[in-house]
């Protein structure tokens, strides 16, 4: 039987264009704060596993001036990637370790510094992350390409429309608004997500995430350690993980993400969850909407809806708080911003303090069941980490 | 509980300049030899970790092409990255996901291009693998720069010679030329070794480990999957794992490795190994020898030699097979080579292959305790992996 794990402490760096700060000055924003929610110190870490994508950054071992930076210098660490699922993959992993015995606390952080990318530009380098040499080097796709893709083959087969797309913007818009970690804390409406300039037709500047710089921070513990530091422990109650071809020409379907559907349905039958009543065994989830239409195929990749009525979800307002199930109360990825190592791990500090009841006003979900789910995926689908939080003890 | 954890299969590619193979076919070099040897389909496989550095691909998400190379898409997998130390570090994670019993059969492999570095070069590249700001950036210093720092430190202290250094790789060298995997699989003397170039005084070139392509991979599994698949698992007996300061200026010694020291002490006390007794503890080490000097001060910081004392052990031949304790059978990163994530994994393999009794006449050692341990550092003393692995099922 393995140990269970919960999360003990939360830590959130303001997400936005931080030129202000460092990678380990951004990363020990949350990781103090984390630490001190917690109630602990340095000596108390057994493990730090650390998720850093990298590539736009001269610091080659950005763990490592982190963790001096913090005082954490000397211990247990190794850093984790993968892609923009890089916080939810550390999470599990060191999840992984306390479980099996090898740790009583660790700290996962995850970081991110996309803004002071040099060359290639962190568009051309993001473009990289499918199949270098077929996709991005032959034909060119960048992120808002692939993405591109995905919603002109859900618009052709499902009618969803452009409109359908901006309702999620303006949802996460408005969440963030009631956000201030969020790099763009403020309301949209539709009309001006469907003013917005085309990236790539038929997604806008304002159906696309930003570049983000940010951190995050959480602190887990085992079941024994976890009970003597906090009376409201978040456990991780089921992972699921999968992944998919790198080549996007191999795919078998453009509406739906193969590694999401594994990787919900690995999570679901861990938690004992039926998929056709998932939205109703959360009181909110923190979905990947790197770019609207991503939102759109989660819902459905998740069993919020069923294939092809995702975007209905969107239209009729039913992700809001209030309907069928509250998405991305923080703001999402698309207004709280993707600081991509980062984005994983702020989900789990969201989620927390979500079940909590602690978010600001106008963004607190009713907490009825204690449970949330959080879906991040890496590339275009490449990584799936689906996590499942609760705030009752597993079985 | 947490479930023993054994090696069950390895795989391991030809060191080299590989031009001939890109990183999936390096990858899948190992990856089918080590699933071959395990008697296992892909289907079998619960868990991916991959190690890679990176940095000189055009390839950022390493692990998922080299997954749809070997048919294994859809895998739940992550990168980790520990810098040089990323092959034990990756051995560490999937461990601790079997030991939880969140899997019960991971593949691990680690895989390293290095000779299609773009800009930054290579040795750029790994020098502002320290604190890049201050001591790349600032004072230039590369990795030949920085273990010439340890050298000289440790030459003055204690009256080493570079004859002393030069018998290390003479003695790498020796062993490489029995091993067919190795990239320079052919004996050195101390003269041709004396009379190399300087690469950083007193280092010189045959001081020095090489630039080099390669793979390496093992399958791990639960104890209950292992008694199936084999009669002759090797166990994961202990993992110690530390870190030390980014600034090679904020350490207090330069001519021992805390990381490793402290590393060493987890591994010892987990698997009850006295350090005063540790070179009778085991049938053979392996250790990281990126510069000669770095295997003397391993075989201190190991407990194999006192303080100031490991220099006598290369001098004497004490680390030879019929020696002290034999170390680095593989011809080690100085002669085997050092694809910097596949190091880690390649001690695996070999450790298991020696334990097996099995690997090529010249090299082997004599297995009386069924015993091994591998020494793996990341940078210049950043990261420190120690693993013991055992032919005997661990208490």
């Amino acid at each position: 039987m393995p140990r269970r794990v919960a999360i003990v402490g939360t830590g959130h760096s303001k997400f936005g264009v931080r030129s202000d700060a460092s990678i380990p000055e951004l990363a020990w924003e949350a990781i103090s704060e984390a630490m001190k929610e917690a109630g602990i110190e340095g000596r108390d870490i057994d493990l730090v596993v650390m998720g850093n994508v990298g590539g736009w950054s001269s610091e080659p071992l950005p763990a490592i001036v982190s963790l001096e930076y913090a005082g954490l210098e000397g211990k247990p660490v190794y850093r984790v990637e993968a892609a923009c699922a890089t916080g939810s993959a550390a999470i599990k992993a060191a999840r992984d370790a306390i479980a099996s015995g090898d740790a009583d606390i660790a700290l996962v952080f995850g970081v991110e510094k996309m803004n002071e990318s040099p060359t290639p530009t962190v568009v051309e380098f993001i473009g990289r992350a499918g199949n270098y040499f077929w996709e991005f080097e032959n034909f060119g796709l960048t992120f808002p390409g692939y993405y591109a893709l995905y919603a002109t083959a859900y618009m052709s087969k499902y009618g969803a429309t452009e409109e359908d797309m901006c309702m999620v913007s303006v949802k996460n818009h408005y969440y963030a608004s009631h956000n201030p970690k969020a790099q763009f804390p403020r309301k949209i409406d539709v009309e001006s997500c469907m003013g917005s300039r085309y990236v790539a037709w038929p997604l806008k500047l304002l159906d696309s995430s930003p570049i983000t710089d940010g951190a995050a921070a959480v602190v887990l513990a085992s079941e024994d350690v976890a009970s003597k530091l906090t009376d409201s422990p978040v456990w991780i109650e089921a992972i699921g993980a999968a992944s998919d071809t790198s080549n996007l020409s191999k795919r078998a379907q453009f509406t739906s993400l193969r590694a999401a559907r594994l990787a919900v349905e690995q999570a679901y039958k861990r938690a004992g969850i039926e998929r056709e009543r998932a939205a109703s065994e959360f009181d909110l989830a923190e979905v990947h909407d790197c770019f609207t239409i991503a939102e759109i195929m989660a819902y459905e990749d998740l069993g919020f809806a069923r294939p092809g009525e995702g975007y209905m979800l969107a239209r009729e307002e039913q992700t809001y708080i209030g309907g069928l199930i509250p998405v991305n109360l923080s703001g999402g990825l698309k207004a709280k911003g993707h600081p991509l190592a980062a984005t994983g791990v702020s989900m789990a500090v969201d989620i927390v303090r979500q079940l909590h009841g602690r978010v600001e006003k106008g963004r607190q979900a009713p907490i009825k069941r204690g449970r949330a789910i959080a879906h991040n995926i890496g590339g275009t689908g490449h990584y799936a980490y689906v996590t499942i939080y609760s705030s009752s003890k597993p079985r």
